[in-house]
């Protein structure tokens, strides 16, 4: 199989076999992971991975009730980290600042691009896997209880392990409505985005499992109208990140 | 070749051949990239391919004075975009707010997901890439000159084309030092890190091009002691994003 035809093949996986990543396996995800480009080759990231039931099963309800980030072969929290850069630098007297919404953008963007390598690596391998944005439910708990020190947020979990389950990729937008030529396209093109809406309702409602009558604009209405995870910012700034 | 041995030899690309990136292969890069997980289904980010040699030369300028932004067969400005999802809700009459720094998350790390599925695909077909954080120098200006609306940010810039050089890949942190278990590892290993300079310093004096004589701490000491684009908060707020 040609390697685009495995990125085109991507779903998210949320029901795992009880089977458990090899070790030497396990270890190529990750040097596949830190092998992404790194901005200023500051290589702004940490994983945790959790390994102990009870900290599993406290994550999970964190993460608003993920049954898969307790079940799942691996789970990391994945953390944008500014914190052994700093250390580094209190180490050699040299007086530093970790605090620029830049420096947060580097470590998330690091972050992001670390856990992708992760994911690809892993799904070319034969695993499934899940980003979880829901360990920024609660992101005080998940640090107090993680230990994380000032300049670390976790910035998503990851589920890793062999599927138990074979959902379809769901269809994304039409290229002409995200990819543009020399500046910004202003209009949504409505035919496409109703298009579009069609293939998406027809993807919900003829999907093995959980199907649902619901469009792309209907989702994006839900998704933009709610407050969301309002306590973001201050928990961010409280931990010395993006305050100016 | 296994997929995880593409990924452990990446390397970013500065000098391209003047080979155009044919059509077919472009589309399936950029639906590549769009496979990536998305959070929320939102898709937050757009594209903004460069094919005028005016509007290149100028972003080159404007990042840096990087000429390989000029000279690759394509370049993209990889953007945030909540900008879309928001004209959705005011069609529908919906009243909906992207500032959150949730959502700022969420269309940063879904650009950055997106952008790094494109570089695997583009090198899994030959190509080389390199991410231009340069983009961030003079986000205004680059925000005009591509006149991007409200709620979209320029994330980073990314070249592609075909590689006129083969640099070596650079090492990456020994795993005990950004992998832990269960909670953050509070001491920085001084052995490790010892012989992690000594595997950089090795790097930077013996690779073929553009050699110095530098360790990975005092990279880091350099980061982090210096200002970090510090218009990118104020930038960033008076676009609408990451206000709240």
């Amino acid at each position: 199989m040609q390697f685009i035809d495995l990125l085109l093949q991507h779903r998210s996986i949320r029901k795992f076999t009880t089977q458990a990543i090899e070790q030497d396996l396990l270890e190529r995800l990750l040097m596949a992971g830190q092998a992404a480009a790194t901005s200023s080759f500051a290589q702004a990231y940490s994983l945790i991975r959790i390994t102990e039931g009870t900290t599993r099963d406290k994550l999970a309800d964190l993460c608003g009730n993920q049954a898969y980030v307790a079940q799942c072969a691996e789970f990391f929290v994945c953390c944008a980290d500014l914190a052994r850069n700093q250390t580094i630098c209190q180490q050699s007297g040299i007086s530093s600042d970790p605090g620029y919404m830049e420096q947060f953008i580097i470590a998330t963007v690091d972050t992001s691009l670390m856990a992708q390598n992760m994911v690809i690596a892993a799904e070319s391998e034969g695993l499934g896997t899940c980003y979880i944005g829901g360990i920024r439910n609660n992101p005080q708990e998940v640090s107090d209880l993680l230990q994380l020190p000032d300049f670390v947020y976790p910035v998503f979990g990851l589920c890793l392990g062999y599927p138990a389950q074979d959902p379809e990729s769901k269809p994304r937008l039409p290229l002409p409505l995200w990819v543009m030529e020399n500046n910004y396209l202003e209009n949504l093109i409505p035919d496409e985005i109703k298009q579009y809406d069609k293939d998406v309702s027809e993807y919900y409602k003829t999907r093995t499992g959980n199907k649902k009558s619901t469009s792309w604009t209907e989702q994006m209405e839900g998704f933009l109208s709610k407050e969301s995870r309002p306590h973001m910012l201050e928990f961010l700034q409280a931990r010395g990140l993006a305050k100016r």
